[in-house]
């Protein structure tokens, strides 16, 4: 694939510590930008990382058209670098992208691309355990119309940032009784912006009732539990592993979800994609059935929930005790970081 | 209140033929910019219309926090320039930006400022029947970084469109079943960007099928219709003006629709804002008790509906017949226009 690249004059990979590095804060040399317009898509380009020029009617900004995907890199020992499952992050982009009115990004765009900009950005892949090079494909609408509708062009774009580990200390979940996510026949299931925003307000109720994030329920009965908005949720009971199913089109498919999915029934687990409700969690928590709660996601990877809140109850857990979630962590950082062995093809190298 | 001016060197206004002229594709000489960080407002600033220079993390295009409003602007014939009603806009503009987890904007940035730039760029009112200045006051996310949480720091825009008649041609409407617009404990009643880029591909396929908008209904029973995602609807019966009711917070609360509301009753028809079901519309319809249909919004105005599609049925309206819907039009016109008298101190005078 044809690429034009721009180096940058001076890289500044080596003006920064990457230990410990917060999330999403710093950005790598090079960003790739590709633009569609006329009904097709152009020559993509990396070029040093730079602000955009935008119009202030910018179609993204007014009406929302904007996707995203999260990805992670890693280096391993030997100094080679992998991207981990890339392709089921680019099926579900231009899933996103179906749902959002906008155009499908080409594969050769999408993985190509990503491939030759972390190639060139390689030295920004933090090499620590549990850091990794976060990579952020994302479109949005460049139509400078204000008319409400689809826009008539686009710019997909790649911009990588080193981080460490996203969460680092277990964490305390709300159950959102009233405010809701997603519901059938909406956009839940899409990585899109405007999903986001609408979550921010529940998050900073919950956060000032003491709570890191929310557990979103379903809109219909307020009954069935769904996802935290960055995580999937997984519920581990004696003999089986639950996770809520993905029939609605109201929750995220997370590809380190389906990752986890695996690695459970690897380790000798039942597996239940399946509605789940609150009332089922308390009754299960009670009677001591409910052992562990964890969040899934490509920033988060797995997060130990140590308590979850609803209305007036409080379930806590003594994640010391567990034993299931850590050993996911544990295998799943082992097939990222090369130290097990890939054999279900996960990684993909730069 | 203290603004920053800088003049464009030169105006635009005179090459451009206003008559006719599409919405939302042109814009005045001069916008106004407010920047919120570090918990405060920043001197509003008065410039020649500009690109803007955003990050490729820019928070409002990977989140969405992103709201807007639509407001017009009319010369009368005296010379004078009046803005429609801009206080239920600025309030309905903070009710967004509260459920959007966003700062809300001081009444003199927001009032004040577009009075101001309105002003300085009269010329750009077109003078025409059904002609405006259509007024977008808009607030976005301006962190630059991706860790998903509210943004730190925004800008408050304004820009100016000379805009003609939005939708000259009565509408076919599709009322969806399956797509959802808006559910309680959701965003539905902000003008959040997200919403829109979710109703675009129900729009889309509604195309497809010959239609130029959807009539939503609700997220729940999938049985009771909301709005049009531009616009508010009403339905005249024998006697009765209806439009949905506001209770759920799934429809947005036009303004508009407010002043249809009033001018229905000043006409001396009883006004319900309730629950109104597709069943209840297509049998009246077949009953010969639904009169008329239209829809309202700032964009758009009074859009006569001349045809509903639901499923596989088809409800015609021989438009010609219509009575209320022309002489709400007309009323709201005159009123705006300056034609006549402006009892209700809608007009707000530049």
């Amino acid at each position: 694939m044809n690429i034009r690249v721009t180096l940058t004059e001076k890289s500044r990979a080596q003006e920064l510590n990457m230990q410990n590095i917060p999330f999403g804060k710093h950005f790598s040399d090079h960003m790739l930008i590709a633009i569609y317009e006329n009904g097709q898509w152009g020559t993509p380009e990396i070029k040093p990382f730079q602000p955009l020029s935008l119009s202030p009617a910018n179609a993204a900004i007014h009406y929302g058209q904007s996707i995203f995907e999260g990805i992670k890199a890693y280096r391993h020992a030997d100094g080679s670098s992998h991207i981990f499952r890339p392709y089921d992050n680019y099926r579900r982009f231009n899933a996103s992208a179906a749902r959002l009115q906008m155009p499908a990004v080409p594969e050769d765009i999408f993985i190509e691309g990503m491939r030759r900009l972390i190639d060139l950005d390689r030295n920004w892949i933090p090499g620590f355990a549990d850091h990794s090079l976060y990579v952020r494909p994302f479109m949005f609408a460049m139509d400078d119309t204000i008319g409400v509708k689809p826009s008539e062009s686009y710019a997909f774009m790649i911009i990588l940032s080193p981080t460490g580990p996203y969460y680092a200390a277990p964490m305390k979940i709300y159950v959102e009784e009233y405010f809701v996510r997603a519901v059938p026949g909406g956009i839940g299931f899409a990585k899109a912006a405007g999903n986001y925003a609408a979550a921010m307000h529940a998050t900073a109720e919950a956060k000032k009732k003491g709570y890191d994030q929310v557990l979103w329920m379903d809109a219909i009965e307020h009954k069935y539990v769904q996802e935290c908005g960055t995580m999937n949720v997984f519920f581990i009971f004696e003999g089986e592993a639950v996770t809520p199913d993905l029939k609605e089109g109201t929750i995220l498919a997370g590809v380190t979800r389906d990752s986890v999915i695996e690695v459970l029934q690897d380790m000798g687990l039942k597996v239940s994609e399946r509605p789940i409700s609150i009332d089922e969690i308390i009754s299960s928590y009670q009677s001591g059935k409910l052992k562990e709660v964890f969040g899934t996601g490509t920033a988060a990877t797995i997060s130990l929930i140590r308590e979850l809140g609803y209305k007036d109850i409080k379930m806590d857990f003594d994640i010391k005790q567990w034993e299931i979630a850590p050993r996911v962590k544990q295998l799943l950082s082992d097939i990222r970081e090369g130290k097990a062995a890939d054999t279900k093809k996960w990684l993909f190298k730069v």
